[in-house]
């Protein structure tokens, strides 16, 4: 069983309920890798029997740190209509909520269609580049294979301040795992804080809310399969003690799967 | 009172439970204009008694048409931190859901601050330009002043297809209202569909879900008053049936106050 899928794995209660458990290799600096919670609430959705369609939107609200241990999880239809449905979902632990989200899932049609996005230009192939170290870094990281062209995350002695936070890399699961939408949503928040990149040394951070915008269907991801994915990041602000970040995912060949947004607290 | 105070106007039934009504003056095609709506389940977290802070982000999902007349309006916060509130948020009629929503707010602290996205250039002083035409053109519109220098709304007879669905313009309430959050949120969604500039000609489209980072505090929303605020927005992908949109509005003297994004259905 893969690592991912362990870590989401839901043991189902009553209808839309389950029991999930935290996983250390999964772990981040406090409580789990905020990519594996909200893939284990899109997961909720994704086992419900009442589901419809295929993710568009998720947004998951950390409400509160997760403690090593159980976690029960809920996802509830609120509304089904004809094409489209909306989605609630939470965690708690001990009868308290450590995090909430909402989700619109669709059954997508063939329209007219176009990408107007650029990916990134010019980049080598992922094979090409080394392997991020992992060394001194999260034990999360261990489970992804990151390839940074730029804005890697900086060493513990820090460096100079820069102008700008803006990243980019190739990115797959480590061992490598067939695309879906929970592994997605996963790596739509496996960048590193911007704070980070830009003030070049570490600092304490939360995201309070992510928000994930699926422009892939089922079929561009069985396309994608086991693939390297390309993926940008950036910061518009930072200000106050919140700075946020927009994100895109891109398939190996250049379709956009996802763009991903999140306000994130820091402590300065 | 203002067009928009009676449009998001919430009469206490008991604590973080009000009642609202549908205004006219920002009716939409089907329903009120979507700004509205997520004004008004913002104004609930704001008039709750035991709000933490200010917002940070809000997050809209619209999960069915909203009919004329009464709406039951429900603000909630499920977890409250040292400095951070988490909300959730409904909309009813008749014991229907018809739109919810999650909120987060925080007391802001003193930090290190960066802005790193820059405004639109060579700008233009907004009384230099033309009022945007609200002639055909849904009602709430006219609750609007839009200059357009960039991306205006097609008219009916359409045109050529364009490669981008970049917008840039000045908006500020119709008659002009000093700024706040719920006016601030509204406007987040004033823009038109991203889908009516790239292909020049007006489609049926329906935002299921729109987030909104609030990088302004009280203190830069007061400075602003009832300036024209800077607006700009763009798309990154249209496909099988949706769309998404980026977005950031920026004060006169050019600060970030909000950045913005929704995914849009459309039929084509």
């Amino acid at each position: 069983m893969h690592p991912l899928d362990t870590a989401i794995a839901l043991k189902p209660i009553t209808k839309g309920s389950y029991l999930a458990h935290t996983s250390a290799a999964y772990a981040n600096m406090v409580g789990p890798f905020g990519g594996v919670t909200s893939a284990l609430l899109l997961n909720a959705v994704m086992q419900h029997e009442d589901l419809l369609g295929e993710p568009i939107v998720l947004t998951v609200n950390y409400a509160a740190p997760i403690a090593d241990g159980e976690i029960v999880v809920e996802a509830q239809p609120v509304r089904t209509n004809r094409s489209t449905q909306h989605w609630l979902m939470q965690a708690t632990q001990n009868g308290e909520l450590v995090s909430f989200a909402t989700a619109v899932t669709a059954i997508r049609r063939e329209t007219w269609s176009a990408l107007e996005a650029t990916p990134p230009q010019n980049v080598p192939e992922p094979l090409s580049l080394s392997r991020m170290e992992t060394a001194n870094k999260p034990i999360w990281t261990q489970c992804y294979d990151m390839r940074y062209m730029d804005g890697d995350m900086p060493g513990e002695a820090g460096g100079a301040e820069q102008d700008d936070s803006y990243s980019c890399l190739w990115v797959r699961d480590e061992p490598p795992r067939a695309l879906d939408f929970p592994a997605l949503s996963a790596i739509c928040d496996s960048y590193f804080p911007r704070i980070f990149i830009r003030r070049q040394r570490r600092v304490a951070i939360g995201t309070v809310s992510l928000t994930t915008y699926f422009h892939a269907d089922n079929a561009l991801l069985a396309a994608q399969g086991e693939q390297f994915l390309l993926a940008t990041a950036k910061a518009l602000n930072f200000r106050k003690g919140y700075f946020d970040q927009s994100a895109e995912v891109w398939s190996a060949d250049r379709q956009l799967l996802a763009s991903t947004h999140q306000m994130v607290y820091f402590r300065d």
